[in-house]
């Protein structure tokens, strides 16, 4: 069983709140150490039990930490890691919660070397269990279960600091795989990124005097366009280039599609409905 | 109060179905005739409460119904309504659930003209109320509940038809909205099959490969892909000049955000995801 005595979380809103309630409910942390700017949130979460204690002070909150867990917007990981691991021990273990990895961790990997071993060890992870609320109202004891987490330790990482993340996410419920973060990066470009810039085009085409007619269709394609939009612009823009790339095979199928409807060729309509129904039944409701 | 003594369903699946559970919950029938060529979902549909009776002839079926309402696919609707009109009483009000009516209405609009007011008479209803499942095992006695209706009444309907069928979608707690076929098959386009256009590209164009790596953003943008593949290419096809007009506005918000990505222009993707944000927002969850 995975047991950290004090936790520190960067970023206590829907991640690093949920992060907080499940490390709590589980008993895997003693001290649970909220970091913010804002302390009003602190309080919050202080009372909905997500967090122990708080502080506005980074290297404070983290000094006696033994795995510290930034949940910022990814902007900001980089150096919020790197002042982690300044102020952390050398043994203590540092975890992001970023939607991107690659220039992340290359980030982090270079600042974290420059220290030659004085300093604290960072592995990169991804939960997959995000949602488009924000805040850490929305934090939820159980976000974590039966989700995939990715992590992305590369050359640079210490393996037993990769392990301790990976039984972290496993004693919160998650699934753990394990990807490069350039793997990371192209794949949920894919499953991830493409969906968003997708779903808030068609919610950002829909004129305001038809909304009266949509229905749970159009609200579940287009939900998660309601996600926070500075974190969206960093993210895609970060991933822009895999992003970019994921757009090319959607845009082959919808050009089907359409010269499916243009011909009203019903065969060829079938049977591209037919692929997408394929995949979409093989994930379940 | 609405009340309709014996009323006739021709197809009794998931909208069917919730017909009849809804209209012997809001006790507005006293006999709900399922009618259809499957006897094992009819009697299922008898089993579950959604009607009374059954039988596989719908000349008779409908004979002494005060109301039909056919469920069937649309590419079967005009044919059913005409066997219908022809075969109920002059005083029998039919309507039907399609998810197009431009075309259903024209052709039930001439079969019933040419009767000269000695048959049956019809007014197109299209409740948005859907869902990606299929069947009568799914359907609701609250599918209908705070759900719009688009009901199409034109020149050649009788108005006091129009109001009996909006009396019966309101008794089942639905709100009412009249519009012409055209205008319903233009609004619809937008917002509900060029949804499923795009969710069953998106849902084509993710390699099962990397299907472990989704979670609830690509679940909830691709749900409807999932829905029954022959009616969704009967109702994309008849309704396949309205949805090519309706992808336009789509490709291009999407190309401006991928021009956005392109040129890393942060201020340009802030600005059309907040677009996406700000119209997502104001339907709700």
């Amino acid at each position: 069983m995975a047991f950290f005595d004090t936790v520190a979380i960067v970023g206590v809103g829907l991640i690093g709140g949920s992060m907080g309630l499940a490390l709590r409910k589980e008993r895997m942390a003693r001290h649970v150490i909220g970091i913010g700017r804002r302390m009003e949130q602190l309080r919050i979460a202080q009372e909905r039990g997500a967090i122990t204690d708080f502080t506005g002070d980074l290297a404070q909150g983290v000094s006696a930490a033994n795995l510290v867990v930034v949940c910022t917007p990814v902007s900001l990981i980089p150096q919020h890691v790197a002042a982690a691991a300044k102020a952390a021990g050398p043994d203590t273990i540092i975890t992001d919660a970023g939607s991107t990895k690659a220039a992340i961790v290359a980030t982090c990997d270079k600042a974290l070397a420059d220290a030659k071993g004085l300093w604290a060890s960072f592995v990169g992870s991804h939960p997959l269990a995000g949602s488009e609320r924000t805040g850490v109202e929305s934090a939820r004891d159980d976000l974590f279960q039966e989700r995939t987490v990715v992590i992305t330790p590369t050359d640079a990482t210490r393996p037993e600091s990769a392990d301790r993340v990976e039984e972290l996410w496993q004693g919160l419920g998650s699934d753990v795989v394990r990807m490069s973060p350039e793997e990371h990066d192209a794949a949920i470009a894919v499953t991830s990124h493409l969906p968003h810039l997708i779903a808030s085009a068609l919610a950002a085409a829909t004129p305001q005097n038809l909304l009266h007619l949509t229905a749970t269709g159009w609200g579940d394609t287009t939900r998660i366009a309601s996600g926070d939009v500075e974190l969206w612009t960093q993210i895609l823009l970060d991933n822009r280039v895999h992003t970019l790339k994921a757009l090319a095979p959607f845009e082959k199928v919808l050009s089907d599609l359409k010269k499916s409807l243009e011909a009203g060729d019903s065969a060829a309509l079938t049977r591209l409905l037919q692929q997408g129904k394929r995949t979409r039944d093989s994930v379940g409701s």
